[in-house]
């Protein structure tokens, strides 16, 4: 086993702290207690600096001894992999976190994502409204009869999809109780609260000294 | 170990045929070997009859004994650990599979669909194209210097790529020689070409009688 490293930007505009996703690898890590420690990649020249690294330019990528991994997605699977505080070992468990993992990433936040982009293009005919209102509707619904997207317990599948949800724009989008309730439940977790406010002091300490 | 069984609709109008996602599954099995049976649920009435086992109504899902597990990715994660010619056994090669195959999910499919949906849409001043012009162009200066996504070999994570690529609106967006070859190669396997055919015969049995 080698030593977990998290990479992420030296440093990000106000907007999108708190938001970065090596918050999900932070995160990860302190639900399960592992050691980690947290190293950077310039923000300047993030297009083509590190795409030895990560071929998109982006952040986070993850280092665990001779392995290394791009996507926060990939990463938490990995760290997943490492304790059962983050996913059940028996097949079954396996299976229905990771299915839920894939799902956050390829069900929700397809639609997510590219409808907030349209959002903040000055799009006022939004035209992934209707998608993202049937995607949000069907959790919605899905999150009202369950706690929890894996059995009875936090999973990393819960954290990625809190995450995925959290995002200011996505909450506002209609009235849903349930998915309300399941992001507050998700993210009044003291490991949440330990990453963001780990992440808010990361990016602060590179600001310029005024 | 249990029956491997790939569940899809029991019909889909003539568009969609070859690329419904359970072809992924079908793609993965041929490739490695595996038996598997095919099974089906309705397609009408497919927003809400099967909601136990797709909570978006979606197809496919897999079953492997008592373990069933729903996102086309997430069954070709669970399929790729049976077998060394869909991932490799090691640490490392496993990461590599893995960040590819949640790339494909999270950083290009992100993209592609909600992309050609727009297009679909029949929105003249599509806002997704720059984002999908710069992930494009990203990954096709990434195969020009490589024929595989991971080390030398093919991998699950190719057979999912492609799968995103090949879609025809994807295909002739631009000018990608290093991603068309990339295409033409991986969509050329056996396995493909066995898969794709398995299930436009599928469809085409379901549709009425002339």
């Amino acid at each position: 086993m080698g030593e977990l490293t998290i990479w992420t930007y030296d440093w990000v505009p106000e907007g999108p702290r708190g938001f970065v996703r090596d918050l999900r690898l932070r995160w990860a890590c302190e639900e399960a207690g592992l050691a980690y420690k947290v190293q950077t990649v310039p923000f300047d020249g993030r297009a083509t600096n590190h795409l030895a690294h990560q071929p998109f330019g982006q952040v986070p990528f993850l280092s665990d001894g001779e392995v290394e991994i791009f996507e926060s997605g990939a990463g938490l699977l990995h760290l997943a992999r490492k304790s059962e505080k983050l996913m059940p070992s028996d097949p079954i468990g396996q299976a229905k976190t990771t299915q839920w993992i894939v799902a956050a990433l390829n069900s929700i936040e397809m639609v997510t994502v590219p409808w907030w982009f349209l959002k903040m293009s000055g799009d006022g005919d939004n035209k992934l409204t209707g998608w993202m209102d049937m995607r949000l509707g069907q959790l919605e619904k899905l999150l009202g009869d369950r706690e929890w997207l894996v059995d009875d317990r936090f999973t990393a599948a819960d954290l990625l999809m809190a995450d995925v949800l959290r995002v200011s724009d996505v909450r506002s989008f209609g009235e849903r109780p349930a998915t309300e309730a399941y992001i507050k439940r998700i993210t009044e977790r003291p490991s949440f609260t330990k990453a963001r406010d780990d992440q808010l002091a990361h990016f602060a300490a590179s600001d310029p000294k005024s």
